[in-house]
């Protein structure tokens, strides 16, 4: 049998017919236009979806369900998005909209936990029963995959990682709360460290590298001068990695995984960050002799949102 | 079928003769004697279960498993027991161990753990898929049951949640790392918050409750005051259902169960505590519209590890 898998973002939707293995037969996207309200981009998700079966030159009756992964939660009681905040989307009946264009079944997740999914089918963690992926992007996601399955808990809202608070009183957090891991292990923490560096120490190289504008800092800039051996970002980086190993420890006190997988723009940084970060944990696990996670980098980076997505429905 | 659930503890073994229900038919213990080795222990323990079978009317054929509890840590891959500090146990093969007594077959699992399956068996949580038990005691252990079934990860060190960091850098913990939720949130956090109180304040009426010895606090010296209103007692207790609080977010935002139960010496402050941690989660929960996990009291007491073990086998 055949899935198809969406991945729907802000701003584009991407579609693919995919096998049992987790490989992509035929992809497409189209813009989301979410401005144009839910119903809209629910029909152009279905049209896109449609239209790569056709291109691939299958046909409806092979595909055995179509699932989406979306950058919010699915409340898997109700079959409707309670929110979605970057398309603006609160309580929206996708299941039931979908099925104005579709009879296949639908399967709806949050991006972080198909992304997951998705290595763990086709990708580092492929095989593995038990993983958690680590979206290390302008905020942190979650994508557990407990005994092969995507975990999403009692109420759907469970893998929230980022939101785990690692820093009693610490920075705000757009959620409300303080101190929630995102805050330092996100890119946008290597991003407001930089800043913050830069206004305590103007004559730092970090300042040099975006020619005295602050404002252009991305992690990038940290990170690459943290390669280069420069001492303000190598610290910097150090105390970020530092806050990340804190957040992976607190993985492994409570999931206990095979492997952890690190995605998102920060995993970018490649070995360098596997090397900081993997240094830390021995000293910081609690079973000192016992064996503990591997922690990898994603394999699979911009399909594994349509690749996820097309195994919810295995 | 029925079942031997065994109660390991640093000063006594307990063990009952268990049916499918989780109700004990009979049940009896002895000292642990730690002090001449875990040879003598667990031959000790076998020569309970067989009594405790004897006396019970029933015989050995009748059983179908045993099970054991122990505050330490299993490695389902070794049969072997790693650490069980109380006991000054190190890698001893437990399994190993009781074939020699009986061709039952052997589970073994932490404390905590156990616990937490007894009260989804025939406790609190009684019928529910996913939940989290909490021991507030000298420590704060976890017993994780996913999917009906004791959740132990990978590596069997999976729901060691007192040990999730909530205060990077904060108080610096028995295992070595600094900030992590025991230290909190435990029996232990109020009475050091008590004795800091009566340094700070000598003429605190919990000094005066203790007759100027601050030595002699207790957790239930603190309760006691806060629930009578003494002001210094209140503002401690607070803080202490706020750090809790954030630990049970933590739950909630990376296992969503149906239910935490609250067990172990702190949760005897009943509704008390129930009414403080319950009024902060609300603010504190990321999706502040989508239900979240219930918090209640643990139902059994003493017999939950005989149990919970036991039911290791069902």
């Amino acid at each position: 049998m055949l899935y198809i898998g969406i991945d729907l973002g802000g701003t584009g939707i991407k579609a693919g017919v995919v096998d049992e293995k987790g490989s992509i037969l035929l992809k497409d996207s189209c813009p989301t236009g979410a401005e144009r309200g839910y119903a809209d981009v629910i029909a152009d998700m279905a049209k896109l979806a449609i239209s790569v079966v056709e291109k691939s030159g299958h046909t409806m009756d092979e595909i055995k369900a179509i699932g989406i992964g979306l950058p919010g939660v699915m409340d898997p009681r109700t079959g409707r998005v309670p929110f979605c905040t970057n398309l603006g989307w609160h309580d929206v009946p996708i299941i039931q909209e979908m099925a104005k264009y579709t009879d296949r079944p639908v399967f709806v997740d949050n991006d972080a936990t198909v992304a997951g999914l998705a290595e763990s089918v086709a990708g580092i963690s492929a095989g593995v029963e038990n993983s958690v992926f680590v979206t290390l992007g302008t905020g942190v996601g979650g994508g557990v995959v407990l005994g092969g399955k995507v975990f999403s808990g009692s109420h759907g809202v469970a893998s929230e990682i980022g939101h785990m608070v690692t820093v009693v009183d610490g920075e705000l957090c757009s959620c409300g709360m303080r101190g929630c891991w995102e805050r330092y292990a996100s890119a946008t923490a290597l991003i407001r460290e930089g800043r913050r560096l830069c206004k305590a120490k103007p004559g730092t190289a970090l300042l040099k590298a975006v020619d005295g504008d602050a404002k252009a800092i991305t992690a990038k800039h940290v990170i690459d001068l943290a390669k280069a051996g420069d001492p303000d970002c190598a610290a910097l980086f150090d105390r970020y990695a530092y806050h990340l190993a804190v957040g992976l420890v607190n993985l492994i006190n409570l999931y206990d995984p095979e492997v952890i997988v690190l995605g998102g723009g920060v995993s970018h940084a490649g070995q360098f960050l596997l090397d900081a970060v993997r240094a830390k944990l021995p000293a910081m696990v609690f079973y000192k002799d016992m064996p503990y996670a591997r922690v990898e980098l994603a394999k699979l980076t911009n399909d594994a949102g349509i690749i996820g997505a097309a195994m919810l429905g295995r």
